[in-house]
Parts: structure tokens; C-alpha cells; sequence
């Protein structure tokens, strides 16, 4: 059976404008990849709510879950709430266990619960909180959509949380061959190969050291045996 | 005038299984913003024929000028040239230009200029070779997609080829001012500045260092002297 299939939505000028590199995808990509559920699509949008809404309905209707980062902190820009709450058509307001979550946090912090900090406890009808063990102000899963802080650190917490609820597949497996030749010397072989191994995926990854030319191969699947049979006869082929 | 729009479309399994950590969409975010083109958009899709050509349509459409990075090597799972030229439904060969530099260059180097190399010279027609000082094997630009190496180095390469080309508008500038503040604290004299200044984009961004939470606030915007004037408010109204 088909892995589950997901997406994820980063939001954040701070990333288009090459301020910050975004570690989310990737940090995102690996968790998924164990848990067996397949990353097909990301994309990346600015703090534009029309933008924010396209996207989570398209990403909604397409995959099994979505996970979104960025958008959900105390200030103007943080308009992602408020987006998703659009494009589901659902009311949203501050929510009393939001509320008490931030307020136990602020009382023992010092802190005045705000009108600020007050948004982050704004959460849709009928979403569930998500768990935020680093700062409080909780995420919220409404649908099949996972709404999750882009600062990574509470990103990944959030992650945690919500991961053992999905239903994972086959975590995807895979072995690498390190090449010292040109790929273009390679090709027709990995061609062969995928041709025969047509449930593997079959990448090649070119790099270069030192003015000498080489790719990696690397073999992804579910079937660690049919992995191994893969790496092992391309490995002979070569004369590796 | 409103800047030219850009997105960016990253193509490649090896970025979505969390095998490789893409560069390029924050080395090409930070390149637009220097040229005053701002980048609206990144998606990120699998080495999957559909998926290459619905997105690269659906961006082609969207905004004033697109690049793609990953898939255009000589290995089977090099399909990006065939889907762009699907998309924008034209005929793609071999094309006597982009042979002949692939030729010299293996020539040069004592290789072959075997089958799989030559894919490297396939272009769709109507098409225009992007220079690749890195490794000769060309980019191209057919309509507003310029289509990119995956390899960090070849695709910075490109990317300096083509950038001059592009009409470019008003660089995008920033300052930001650290705030040792939660952003809870300072978010209602953002809120007002944003108000006041609605041609700056005013973001923030919280860190937490040995215990300590603050922000950094960024103000963005084409113009200056508003950015000096908008960032003086700011730090004459939080007592900075």
C-alpha cells in the first residue's frame, strides 16, 4: 500500500527576502521520511493572507495532511491564524484553554498577558491545540492541517507532538553508492537498474573533490532486501 | 512602481526525502532582493513528470519571471528539460548549439560525449542557452522560466548569467533593531508603526539567548530615508 502523502507550508517574508534560511523543510523532511508518510510538495509564501489562503486550501485538497510553519507569534505580521480560519470558513476567537495555558505561563514569568499575547491564544472552531512544550502558545491541527511556530526549536517540539497521532506507512529506507566516475559514464547502468527495479527510487547525485569527478547513488524504497539486491548488482556492474 | 514578481521552483526527490538540504532558494532569495525582484513564491516538487508541469504552468502564469533548479543532468531521472518543454507545449531535441559546447568540453577533458551526456544538450525550441562557466553543460530560458542546475555551484553560476538580463526595480532595503524585549512587549507600538508606515513591510522575530527573550524588528521597504525614519520612531518610542 501507498505511503500517506503530505505537504508543508512555510510562511514568512523573512524567507523570500533572504533574511533566514529555512531549517523547517528540512528538519520536516527527515521526521516525515522515518515516520513513512511521503513529502511531495512544499511551498513557501509571504506574510500575504490572499496567499496564505490559496495555498493551505490547494495543499488541503491535495494531500493527507499539511503542516505549516511560520505566522502564529503576538505581532501585526502574524496573520496565520486568522487565515486558516478563512479558508475552512470557520469563526475564530480567543479560546478559553489557550488562554489559561498563556496566562499560567505569563503569571509565572512575570509577564502581563496582553492584548498582544492574548492573539496567540486566537485559535478556529473546532481545532485541536498542539502541544508547545518550549514557549506555550500553542499550535492547532483543524482538518487535516497542522499549524505549527517557524521559530525551530518550538517548530520541531510541535512536530513531535502531532507525529505519533498520524498514521505513519513504511518508513523509507535507503543506501547510497559512492561513484568515483563522471555520471555521465553511469547513466545507461542506473537507467538498466531503475528500469528493473521500477518500486525503487533510483537518484544520482553528482559532486566534485578536488578537480575529481563522482556521483552518489542513492537507492530509496520501503524493501530494505530489494535495496540491498539493487546495491549489490549495481555495485557488481560497476566493478566496485 | 511595484518591483517585478519572481518564484522559484525546486525540483528534486533528494530535497523532499530530507536527503539534501536545498541552498539554492535562500542563495537566489537574497540575489532577487539585491535586483529589486521580489520573490513571491518557492514550490518544491518530486522528480515527478505531472507535478514538474502543473507547477512550472501554474508559476509561469502567476508571475513576471520563474527559475527552476534540479533535473537537468545526464541520468534518467534528469526529466526536467522534457516536462518544461511539455508544458509549454514544445518539440525538445538535441540541439546542434548546446552539442557542440558539450563536445569541446569532453573533448577537452578525454571523455566521451556518450548518449547520456548528449541529454544535456536537449532544449525545447525557441529556447535560449544560459552560460554554465561551472561544468559547460547549459541552462535555458524558454518564455519567462529559466531553467537552472540543481549543484549549488553551477546554479549561483547561472543564476550571475541570467540576473543581468532581467529588468530588475528598486533593491529591496532593510535595517533591523534588536529589541531585548519579549515581542509580546513591543508588538502594539509595531502594530502602530506598520500603521504608520504602510509602504515598509515591519517584521519580527523573536530569539531566546542564555534565557533571555527578545526581537529582532526589520523594517524592509524600497526607500530609505522612510526605513531611517520609521526605524528612529521605533527606538524613540521603545526608549532605545
Amino acid at each position: 500500500m501507498a505511503n500517506p502523502t503530505a505537504a508543508m507550508l512555510v510562511i514568512g517574508d523573512e524567507i523570500l527576502s533572504g533574511r533566514t534560511r529555512d531549517s523547517n523543510m528540512h528538519f520536516l523532511a527527515g521526521e516525515l521520511t522515518k515516520h513513512g508518510i511521503d513529502l511531495k510538495e512544499v511551498r513557501v509564501v509571504s506574510d500575504d493572507a490572499p496567499a496564505i489562503e490559496t495555498a493551505v486550501k490547494a495543499l488541503s485538497q491535495a494531500y493527507y495532511t499539511v503542516f505549516t510553519s511560520g505566522g502564529i507569534g503576538p505581532t501585526h505580521d502574524d496573520i496565520t491564524a486568522d487565515c486558516i480560519a478563512r479558508a475552512f470558513s470557520r469563526p475564530i476567537d480567543v479560546r478559553e484553554d489557550a488562554r489559561a495555558l498563556l496566562q499560567a505561563h505569563y503569571d509565572k514569568s512575570g509577564l502581563e498577558l496582553n492584548h498582544a499575547r492574548l492573539r496567540m491564544a486566537r485559535i478556529p472552531d473546532g481545532a485541536t491545540l498542539i502541544d508547545n512544550p518550549v514557549s506555550t502558545a500553542p499550535g492547532f491541527t483543524i482538518e487535516n492541517v497542522h499549524v505549527m511556530a517557524g521559530v525551530p526549536s518550538v517548530f520541531q517540539a510541535m512536530v513531535a507532538s502531532v507525529l505519533p497521532g498520524l498514521t505513519g506507512g513504511n518508513p523509507l529506507l535507503s543506501q547510497t553508492l559512492r561513484v568515483n566516475r563522471g555520471e555521465g559514464d553511469i547513466a545507461a547502468t542506473l537507467a538498466a537498474l531503475a528500469e528493473n527495479f521500477q518500486d525503487l527510487s533510483i537518484g544520482c547525485y553528482p559532486f566534485q573533490v578536488n578537480g575529481v569527478f563522482g556521483a552518489n547513488v542513492v537507492v530509496r524504497g520501503t524493501n530494505g532486501a530489494q535495496i540491498d539486491a539493487a546495491i549489490t548488482r549495481l555495485a557488481k556492474e560497476l566493478d566496485l
